[in-house]
């Protein structure tokens, strides 16, 4: 055992990081490496929450996470309840309200986005709000909208999701800046599941990068990636060309500055569905080859996905080297559609008919599959919704340490927020379910005592379509 | 027509209506009369809201309101709201979250009531609250209780409203102290409806003041009036004892001031059943004829109310001179139970029947019947429990100008509040359901990020037992 030196950066992480008490001695054996990846170290820690060895490892899964799920890395499991967060966010910062005039779009601004939701401490900042058109009208139980049909907000335009990156302070601690994109999942309800089952035709993804027919997708979600309204200043472009231009002025931005980069695409429910396929397009595309920059890896936090595309789209994103970790309650029916019948467990049986047909629906990626029955804080009977909910495998996640250790309460994840969003904990925990609502539903009392959903205003300011146009224009899709 | 200098009270009075802007050149034919009462006169006045004649009149109903109601006046009109709103207060203030400790208690201070409510102009000043046991149990529905069984509220007694005195700024308009009684009702759900229709039977008063067996009221009503457990604190004396001590302490301060005095008794729903029960039971025990002070007027402001008692009840409660107003929506099934098919016209039709039986139920006191379908804003269907809504009454009352007169919007209330507690806007005034809620359902952050509900301090000092105590002993009640 050596003393040891720990550089800026390395030291800047322990002092930050949530289950290392920096003041307790540290002892290490360990082998300093620029990287940070593949190196093994262990630090003897004592914390309030974790007393336990911890080791550091890179969460983006350039080995696919082997060795880093069972037991669970602490770091990594760190990390995902911090993407996790980020696609929780979404849906707090979703106007899903149809009395509002701004049903549909995002209720706070893009620049206090962390702040405005209480997470100021999230390390990432906003560069762009995600749209998309539901001009296909396809999925018209996921597209929500207002009452008020001639507001200011386009009643078929919806807000998706958002691109963020790291700041310093992150991209120093993860040793590269990294640039997330999170999708908003479906508000509470599964309604729109009705809407998957009716469109389980999977259709070719070929009006995307791919070259190869037999590649598909769910046509539901190819639909809400790609659609576009022309009229609209919100979904002029497509969801699928707003990331893209996006994705392109960012690493552009970094990689001129000769920084190391990774994407990273989360999202939960059907929002995890439209990360792979956008992560399969981004690689698809070459974006995360930009010149003179070493390639970008791409890896998607999925949480409660349903599967995308065939056994095809499966190996083509194996092939574009994108690394998937499915994070989800194996109690959840979700992950189980589309492909019931037909899907990888099938195919492996009848390969023939699984390559002749290209029907078979096929996950992705490697499984983190959570049991909430592990949990003492839960109910014993859960609906199909609440299994599905996010905040519960946030909390699942929050007490796994491997398939056959015990769930670990108070890790320091309050279990309040399992029913912020749902009824899911015992009743002897006095928590109210879906306790998370503004005061007023938003009204608020103006000086002559009315009551009124307060204006909006610079909604306009969200999207920064010029950008965008000039972008495209350099990757030729335009 | 003669120039005429009006007293202080009466320019006060004048200066701070809502309705007369005293800006305008006042001409008025009057024979001026120190008690203001019987002596009608005239201003001709403009405002914003309203630019009619106004009669100022008594409001208490010491001429049982003749000529006041058809067309409206706006003075009682104004008042009957103001009246109308320290009711619903009663709903706003009621903690019925069960996975709260303190379910059934009151979540705000006697001291700070209105103002917490946003209610800072209320002109009243609340001196106890009063609690109920439910001991007998005969009225479960009502009842609400914390899901935590050994919390520090008891779990069988309910907040059930409060005892509140004019300030000296509304005691100088009104011309005299008024003493507020404001029951509350039920929450906003009418499951209760059940329980009174288990409980149609109706029981002699006896146990009140009164001697005459044949007087009989809803077994329901007098229970939640007159149950007590004296095992805790706050129902020690049950809503009954409560009242006439504090009416007792109450009175003898503002009479031994030489003070003119009035008593309003509110409640809407079960709370004007209540009410009455209240009034007729303070009257019976003498407390409207104090000693040395001349007789203090009793009226009740009825919003939605049922029956209360039988014909003898109605008859014994005009003899004691309690003024009855009661507004109802005239579609609202409630004010016909009970006695649907036994009540104060059927008893008409069978005179020797209902005298013998003592059986029939009867309404008392002046009807202000209003009409829902009146109103623009309204939906064009509404539910029972809608049809109920004591914020629609409110915004009916607001509107009501006399039987024959159209409904006259924009008069000042804001039509928002009528969806408050309900789903009874056309949608497109995109007003939300059910605004009325707190922030997170209360929870709140921790400085260890955890969400609570926060402890309630100080809730044991919301009564004054040795007071009330001291009271009975005089009204030899104990």
């Amino acid at each position: 055992m050596a003393a040891f030196k720990l550089n800026l950066s390395l030291n800047h992480h322990l002092q930050n990081h949530p289950f290392i008490n920096t003041k307790t001695k540290i002892d290490f054996s360990w082998q300093f490496n620029k990287t940070l990846i593949n190196q093994p170290f262990t630090i003897t820690c004592t914390s309030k929450h974790m007393e336990k060895m911890v080791s550091l490892r890179e969460i983006q899964g350039p080995d696919n996470w082997s060795g880093m799920l069972d037991p669970m890395d602490p770091v990594l499991r760190n990390d995902l309840i911090r993407y996790g967060e980020m696609a929780q966010a979404c849906y707090e910062a979703f106007d899903k309200d149809p009395y509002s005039k701004y049903c549909g779009s995002c209720k706070v601004p893009p620049k206090s986005f962390f702040q405005d939701l209480g997470m100021d401490s999230s390390g990432y900042e906003i560069t762009s709000y995600i749209y998309s058109s539901n001009t296909s009208n396809l999925i018209p139980k996921f597209f929500i909208k207002s009452l008020k049909s001639d507001g200011p907000w386009n009643s078929r335009v919806n807000w998706m999701g958002y691109v963020a990156v790291s700041n310093d302070e992150t991209a120093t601690r993860l040793g590269r800046r990294d640039i997330a994109i999170v999708w908003r999942g479906t508000v509470t309800k599964l309604e729109w599941m009705e809407d998957l089952m009716n469109f389980l035709k999977p259709v070719s993804a070929q009006n995307l990068a791919s070259r190869d027919p037999n590649i598909k997708v769910m046509a539901g979600f190819l639909h809400i990636y790609t659609d576009k309204d022309q009229s609209c200043m919100y979904s002029k472009f497509s969801a699928r060309e707003q990331i893209l231009a996006e994705v392109r002025r960012v690493t552009k931005i970094y990689g001129e500055r000769g920084e190391k980069m990774s994407i990273t695409i989360t999202g939960h429910s059907l929002g995890s569905a439209l990360a792979i396929l956008s992560a399969y397009d981004i690689a698809e595309s070459g974006l995360d080859k930009p010149e003179k920059t070493e390639r970008i890896p791409i890896s998607v936090m999925s949480f409660s996905g349903p599967r995308v595309g065939n056994t095809k789209f499966k190996k083509r994103v194996q092939e574009l080297g994108i690394k998937v970790l499915r994070v989800f309650n194996i109690h959840d029916r979700v992950p189980n559609v589309p492909g019931v019948l037909f899907n990888e467990c099938t195919s492996a049986l009848v390969p023939w008919v699984a390559d002749w047909t290209s029907f078979f629906y096929s996950h992705v990626g490697e499984e983190l599959g959570l049991d909430h029955t592990k949990s003492s804080f839960v109910k014993e009977r859960l609906d199909m919704v609440s299994m599905h909910n996010m905040e519960l495998l946030l909390h699942l996640l929050d007490g796994y340490d491997g398939k056959d250790s015990e769930f670990r309460v108070a890790r320091g994840r309050d279990i309040a927020l399992v029913n912020k969003d749902g009824d899911i904990l015992k009743h002897e925990y006095l928590i109210p379910p879906h306790w998370s609502q503004v005061e007023n539903k938003g009204l608020r009392k103006n000086s002559k005592g009315e009551w009124k959903l307060p204006e909006r205003k610079g909604i306009e300011d969200h999207l920064r379509h010029l950008q965008v146009e000039r972008h495209l224009r350099k990757l030729r899709l335009i």
